[in-house]
């Protein structure tokens, strides 16, 4: 490789990483755990690669950690272009509207890295979406786990703004834990219905909680 | 395992993923590129180790990259009880003052981990500090570089701030980017050198940029 090729290639992985700075104002549908704001996109990956590393032990199938980790730092890239859509929101006619934007994010955000770097990063984030692996499986249960447990420590805050019941809340997420971690699912299960036990959303959607 | 203590084990590790939320209201020097505020370790964590993935080709050394990411993911956990003290800000006597903090801090929060993952996380950080291992040289070149291109992309303005020039941004960051990263080291000394062109700070400390 040429000095003139080494200068290009760290342009364009600068021009990606400074790009990727507005992942910082991605917000999210779930709060800090002090309430005092919502939480962002970069916030949340930083968090749930965290929770990759200290909850391994716990996935379904043996899986290979640092590919998991990788998975989790770029799942919500495309947001960028895309935005954040609670899981609570999503029917067909917005889950496919989503689907085509998030593509056309990957293909530019994705794009700004050198080729065979950008298809690396792209086939991650395509692999965590099909859900497919042992590693796909359990970063989204990550995923999903760790919204429940801001709203458990917000007092439900996020699952009373949406005003969801704990059934919605299972029905949303208990397979993907299940499918990735049944041990977290089982600690799902249990915060839930503390939860509900405590008053921060009620047991049926449509009660009072 | 019993079932026991599978379920005291993971109260432990959820009891220090609640605990690091915190780190999302740690804030640092460094504003976001769209300057609408100041960025938080949390930010800052996932920002650097979407930077270890995209930049390992350009270690001074072969490095192992999931090491270098998971040492960057909890290099600043520490600063939840220590708080971020800016590289300029520091002498000898509040050097030696951070360090007790932190040490304290790295006590109390890796202890709330089992504890043979906690040594773990513990040691990571350690060896983070330390700078003695290829990996641990590459992720603290990486630290250094990622406040510089906060800095670049909002025309200075922590360099504007704390008052430094293009001097005091060099003596402090060039010989840690040139021990993990040399061609890093030459992007961040071009960077800096056409900052000055552009205004963003003096050539020199105490003169006006």
């Amino acid at each position: 490789m040429s000095s003139g090729d080494v200068g290009e290639r760290l342009a364009q992985q600068l021009e990606f990483l400074v790009e990727i700075d507005k992942a910082k104002g991605i917000l999210r549908r779930s709060y800090l755990m002090d309430q005092s704001r919502r939480e962002n996109d970069a916030e949340h990956s930083w968090h749930i690669a965290l929770m990759a590393l200290v909850l391994c032990e716990h996935a379904a199938e043996s899986v290979e950690v640092a590919r998991v980790v990788k998975m989790l730092l770029v799942h919500d890239l495309v947001e960028i272009d895309a935005g954040d859509i609670a899981v609570y929101h999503l029917d067909e006619e917005n889950e496919r509207k989503k689907a085509e934007q998030e593509q056309a994010a990957a293909d530019r955000i994705f794009g700004l890295l050198p080729a065979e770097q950008g298809a690396e990063f792209r086939a991650l984030w395509e692999e965590f979406e099909a859900r497919e692996t042992p590693e796909a499986r359990f970063a989204r249960a990550l995923d999903r786990l760790q919204p429940m447990l801001q709203n458990y420590h917000t007092a439900g805050r996020t699952w009373r703004e949406v005003g969801v019941g704990a059934d919605r809340v299972l029905a949303l997420n208990q397979p993907i834990l299940a499918d990735g971690a049944p041990a977290l699912e089982q600690c799902a299960l249990r915060m839930l219905a503390d939860a509900v036990e405590k008053g921060y959303l009620p047991a049926k959607s449509g009660e009072k909680g």
